[in-house]
């Protein structure tokens, strides 16, 4: 490496994060992350759709947004809007979608359209770590809304509202994933979905739905419609193509009626989103999500009975799965008395990754037994033996659980 | 419109930007914008390109970044490298090279790297704007270097960093655009490299070197080696394939040493680059480089040609251009007593924009009479009418010009 001819440390601007390390492969146990399944990539038909729109279109790649504004590709914003139409029952034009560099563009434009530092915002007490860290970063002072089964618990909400105004505090909004809770999995049923509008109105709290994973849900399951559907009024609404498809396509979207986007839309700052991925994914899911998300649906359900049953042979009555009704991810509680945060190393060094539950939790103080455990990407195999392997991490370090398998340790 | 059932005014966060107004499709003569030309989108090369590394890695797509590192498709940094190294002379392991979402991102991770408030930054005093505001919007202070037809005046720049010192000013860095300067055209000398090298390192100044547009220089013309080549140890590198291919595409680079490059990494912060843009790009350009480049500085350069013979026409001796030696615009000096502000509003009534010179310099006092028109997008019929609704409305506003093409005007 060659020695710097500057010296940089007096250069460099205050408070930067932590420099990246340099990048190394996966660990054979890869339970983080919103991948999904390399098997369920529909090669042959992103191959057909980038022959078809290059072909029609692909001159317009000259241009910055394809000549056709900063919203993104029209027939993405299309396929947004009769999909968000057909599955989520939201009635909105093409001028009130903008499509995003995946969906964590749409978290920090939104964040930075209502966030001053000091303000107050509600999440989910079990919550998305990626809105977390983008909402503190920009100052804002989060408060966990209780959860049970199914999502936000409404009166413990209004009673939470009532004492802020008490104390004179306002949240900007109201942070939630009604369809497929991350990390719980729950689906927020339509009468407290009418609540929690009535009292985001009652409040002038805006409602930030995030519905990222609301494209994978069970066979034989049925969703309430978005909390956009019932009032565009004071919800701004997020979805994304990486749980549907590909996340390393960079493709989110964001829904808001135009007198919200138009403010939204100078806080965007990247000039366009990449083409290539906007056209390509317009192209395939215009003709094929109908067939694509059932089949990964089926593929991904198989893979979660996999995963309950390998933490509850492996980890027996010592594990409690909030068995999601869609998504990627298994919440797990493990007894009180085990801190996950202790398996982190050990685990690592055998190989294992996963969400701590602090990392996906307002507060340590009830999440620090709790695991999330994503199941999209690894093999049955890899889950089976992964699952397997965690569960001797865990008896290692703290005696639990006490039977693994078949295996009786001593007790 | 529904009418917002909560008021958002009161929820807004402070210091937002203006509103987006509804996009509205392009006028006939836009002149501004670093669009391309859309007949030279290799449309059967990315289709071709497409369908093999699809079919080859189609499959990783399931993985953020591919599961390989959120420094880019490895594919794409490799072409980068060899092309660096053939071109540009610069040496640098993949490790030094990062993929952004355009250029404007590593803008972005570069000048946050660098700039707290109230810093000193050295650009040259005409300048790409895209890079004035976001250093602007950090709170830099910006200072002008000058400028001749070579780019910048190194003795002048020696007694600015002199006198900045005399006041206890250390500048964080100087911007400069050396190969192909934006707006005027200029190719840095050799012993100018050296001798802005050697003033860096004397007075500890980083240098951000933006080499957007060094893929596209006129037939004949040679560029010396990038400031990066001569010495890494103090110099940060940016490109980009907006020029060289497609703006559509969101594809820029960062070249730098990794002690720098580990500090910019956690800057990035959008979860990847949209992968089916690198991925298509990597496979197209590692085939195609060396024979799409020659072919659209072929195209350019005749465009260019159009354009300067439609300005001597319409403008005869009352405009001045600089003429550049690559890239995709023309800088053109009207007569001191033309304030090219005041045309703005009615060549836009005309169909007319175009680049007024104080949005692209350090100052409006030495640029009011100087603007910007790009010529890569339009056709060359519209580049000739366009000049010439540009030299009608200039007269019309200013009396000048009093002849155009075979027009004389009352003097």
């Amino acid at each position: 490496m060659a020695a710097s001819s500057i010296d940089y440390a007096r250069l460099y601007s205050e408070g930067l994060p932590d420099p990246t390390p340099r990048f190394t492969p996966f660990p054979p146990y890869y339970f983080i992350g919103g991948n999904n399944d390399p098997e369920q990539i529909p090669i042959e038909g992103l191959i057909a759709a980038a022959d078809t729109v290059l072909r029609r279109e692909g001159s317009k790649l000259a241009i910055y947004n394809l000549g056709l504004g900063p919203q993104g590709y029209p027939g993405l914003r299309q396929f947004v809007a009769d999909k968000s139409k057909r599955h989520r029952g939201i009635d909105a034009p093409i001028d009130d979608i903008t499509i995003t560099s995946g969906s964590g563009q749409g978290i920090d434009m939104i964040s930075r359209l209502l966030v001053n530092p000091g303000d107050t915002v509600l999440v989910e007490e079990f919550c998305y770590q990626g809105a977390m860290n983008r909402f503190r970063k920009l100052g804002a002072k989060l408060e966990g809304m209780a959860l049970d089964a199914d999502g936000i618990v409404i009166d413990a909400l209004a009673a939470q509202l009532a004492s802020l105004k008490a104390k004179g505090v306002t949240p900007k909004f109201i942070y939630t994933i009604p369809t497929i809770q991350n990390p719980t999995g729950s689906i927020l049923p339509l009468d407290r979905r009418h609540a929690l509008i009535k009292l985001a109105r009652e409040y002038n709290v805006a409602i930030f739905e995030d519905e990222c994973y609301a494209d994978l849900i069970w066979q034989g399951i049925d969703a309430p419609p978005a909390l956009y559907a019932l009032d565009p009024g004071c919800v701004i609404h997020l979805g994304s193509f990486s749980k549907s498809l590909a996340p390393a396509l960079r493709l989110g979207y964001v829904i808001a009626e135009w007198e919200i986007m138009k403010r939204l839309l100078p806080l965007k700052g990247d000039s366009g989103t990449g083409a290539l991925d906007q056209m390509v994914v317009a192209e395939y899911f215009s003709k094929h999500f109908d067939d694509h998300l059932p089949h990964l649906n089926t593929v991904l359900h198989d893979k979660l009975q996999t995963m309950i049953e390998a933490v509850e042979r492996e980890f027996g009555s010592a594990a409690e799965c909030w068995v999601p009704k869609g998504g990627i991810f298994l919440w797990i509680k493990l007894p009180q008395n085990v801190d996950v945060r202790t398996l982190i190393k050990p685990a690592a060094d055998a190989g294992i990754v996963f969400n701590a539950g602090p990392d996906w939790a307002v507060s340590a103080d009830n999440s620090s037994s709790h695991l999330r455990l994503c199941f999209a990407m690894p093999s049955k195999d890899v889950i089976r033996k992964g699952v397997a392997a965690l569960a001797k991490v865990c008896y290692e370090q703290t005696g639990i659980p006490e039977q693994s398998g078949n295996v009786r340790r001593a007790g």
